[in-house]
This record gives C-alpha cells, structure tokens and sequence, in this order.
C-alpha cells in the first residue's frame, strides 16, 4: 500500500469530485424544473452512475485506511465524518434524480405558472448544499454555522408550498397529479437541505470534534 | 477503558436495544394509522427521544473503538456496519414519527375507508424490518437476502398507491388533504424498506464481506 498521506490525499481528492458531482446534480435538477429542459435531466442521470461508482469506492478506501492503518485522531475524525458525508452525498445525488424524474412527467404538462415557491426555495436549498460542500472543503466551521441556521426556513417554506399546492387541487381536481409532482419536489428538496444540514454537522464534529446532531447550533454557542 | 471485549458487548447490546426500539415505533406507527389510536402515537414519539440518545451514544463509542484499538478484520467490519446500521435505524425512527404526524392528522377526519393499499404495504415493510434486524442480529445471510427480494415489490405496491390516491383525489377534490397525507404515508414506508435493504447488505457485508449495494443481489448469487 502507499504512503497513508497519498491514501488520505486521493480520499480526500475523490471526495472533493463527488462533492463537485452532486452540486451540479442538484444544480442542473432544479433547472430541468424550472426551465423544462430535457438535457439537463439526462446530465443528472449521468451524473448518478459516477457518484454511485465513488460512493463504493471512496467507502472502500476510507474503511481500509481505518483497518490498516492506526491513524491519530485528527485523520481518524476525518476519515469517520468521511465515511458520513460520502453516504450523505450519494443520497444527494439520488434525491437530484427524484427531482428530475418529477421533472420530466411536469415538461410534458402545462406550465403550472405559479410554481408556488418551489424556485425559491430550491434556490435556498442548492446554496445550503453549495456552503455545506464548501465548508468541508476549506473546514470552515463558521460557514457550516450558516448552512445550519438556513434549516428552519427550508422547513416554513416547505409547509407554506404544501398548503399553497393544497389549496390548488382543491381547487383544480384536473392539475391533481401535477400538484403531486410538485410536493414531491418540495419534499426532496428539503430531504436535500437535511443532508446539507448533516454535512455541516460533520464539518462541525470534524474540525472542532463538538457533537451538534439533535440539537439547536444556538444552544451550544 | 474496559476489555475490549465488553465493550464490544456492550455496543452490540445497544443496538439490540435501538433495534427494538425502532421496530416498535414501526408497529405502532401503523397501528396509530389504521386504529386511529392516539395512545400509540404517543408511545412512538417517546421513543424517538430515546432513539436519538441511543444513536449518538453508540455512534461515539464505535468510533472510540475504531480509533483507540486496533481492532481486527472481524470486528472492524461489525464497527463499521454497525455505524451504518446505527444511522439506519435513526432515519427509520424518524420515519415512524413522519407515519404518526401524518396519521395524528388523519384521526380527526372521517376514514378514507379504502385507505388503498396501505395496510398491505405497512405490513410487507414491518416485516421487512423485523427480518432486517433480525438477521442483523443473528448474522443470517439468507434471511438478509428475502429483505433484498422483497424491495420489488414494494416500490410496485407504492406506486398503485399513489395512483389510487391521484384517482381518488380527483374525484374528491375535498379529501385532497388526506389524500396527500395518505401518499406522504406510502412514501415513508417506501423508505423504511429502503432502509431495511441497506441493513440487510450490511449484514452481508457483515456476515460474508460481499458488497451489494447498487446491484440486484441475484446477480451476484
């Protein structure tokens, strides 16, 4: 086996690639909704295999490095959050796919023209997931801060589409299935913003070894 | 720190202790559905406080295992699933507290009488989960490969769900919340099958060190 620091470099290189992945995934997903564009549904699904091959090859690496090797602390703290943030990535990517699957049944329909308050909170969500990635990269523990406190209003935006979707089929039985189709995207698109939030909990842990996963970030400041 | 040994055992026998846990707020979620009984409800949303002690609890003392032993190739792989699996079993107390929230709502209206396929499915997946974790812990390979079998069929039985609720939806444009509500149901239980599959490839990774994920497990048989 190689040198234990080209090992981590390569993990941490291979993570840095899926993070990149999953981004434009979640990127290219909510412009598939947005603009109806069939292409950048297909990039999504393309993108899927690749993160799914890193998924089990990074998971592989990091369990080896953990076996083989006795690695101190600060290197057992990242290959422990990196074994998490590769599982929270890969379910990233699947989400990005459920999107676009919704996606593709809403470009053949009439364009629900108030697409409610989905693009802006798909807007909110994919800078949650940029900052969440961004501070795994540059271990920066403040901006995970900022990816945790977005979670709330994820979750009142989310509540605010689904009673707006509500109220329209009720109104308009015939647009049931689209209405449907987009709660289902609100949903992953908050599942998108819990595993960002996750992520900069690992980031947290991994950089200052607190423990946020239950609790409010405030009550621990 | 104790003998390596007894603290092997002791994490073993809290994820014993999680795993019924977890399969007891599954039961009850669904029995809080389909008799409208608060009382159960009530019980799956104590667990869950308990569900999240447990899980950070042996969260930390795996990882203290992995990083201050040197444990062998056997036990590193059981630290390691046992990691997942813990995380796992959190997502699916979780996902009994989405059934009950759902299910809290639906008590005060009139029955949807043909609740559709729900009950069907809620038991194929409580099933589903009580053999996940039972194989887990009896490390059974072959009862670890019927969970895999039966993921088929329940994303088969989610989807003529979600058609019976669009279909009803559109005839009762009224019921549209407990509709969604209803779908929301079947799409929590789809996941808790999820995760019951990725207990049953821990264990057979556990078990046999084979990887499955991303693969149909007959074509690695």
């Amino acid at each position: 086996m190689r040198h234990f620091e080209e090992e981590l470099d390569q993990l941490r290189n291979r993570l840095l690639e899926m993070s990149g992945l999953v981004e434009d995934s979640v990127y290219r997903s909510v412009l598939a909704l947005s603009d109806k564009d069939p292409e950048q549904a297909q990039r999504v699904l393309k993108n899927e295999a690749e993160i799914n091959r890193l998924e089990i090859d990074i998971d592989e690496q990091a369990t080896e490095l953990l076996t083989l090797q006795q690695p101190v602390a600060t290197d057992m703290r990242f290959l422990t959050a990196g074994i998490k943030i590769n599982h929270d990535l890969e379910r990233m990517g699947d989400l990005a796919v459920n999107i676009v699957e919704r996606s593709l049944y809403l470009m053949q329909e009439p364009l629900i023209d108030h697409l409610v308050d989905i693009p802006h909170m798909a807007n909110l969500v994919r800078s949650m997931v940029h900052k969440s990635l961004d501070a795994f990269v540059r271990k920066d523990p403040d901006l995970a801060r900022t990816v945790l406190l977005s979670d709330d209003a994820v979750d009142e935006l989310r509540d605010a589409i689904y009673e707006d979707l509500i109220a329209f089929m009720e109104k308009e039985p015939k647009h049931v299935r689209e209405g449907v189709n987009l709660m289902f995207v609100a949903r992953s698109l908050e599942r998108l913003a819990d595993h960002a939030t996750n992520i900069a909990e690992d980031v947290l842990f991994l950089v200052q070894g607190v423990d946020v996963r239950h609790h409010h970030v405030e009550t621990r400041e």
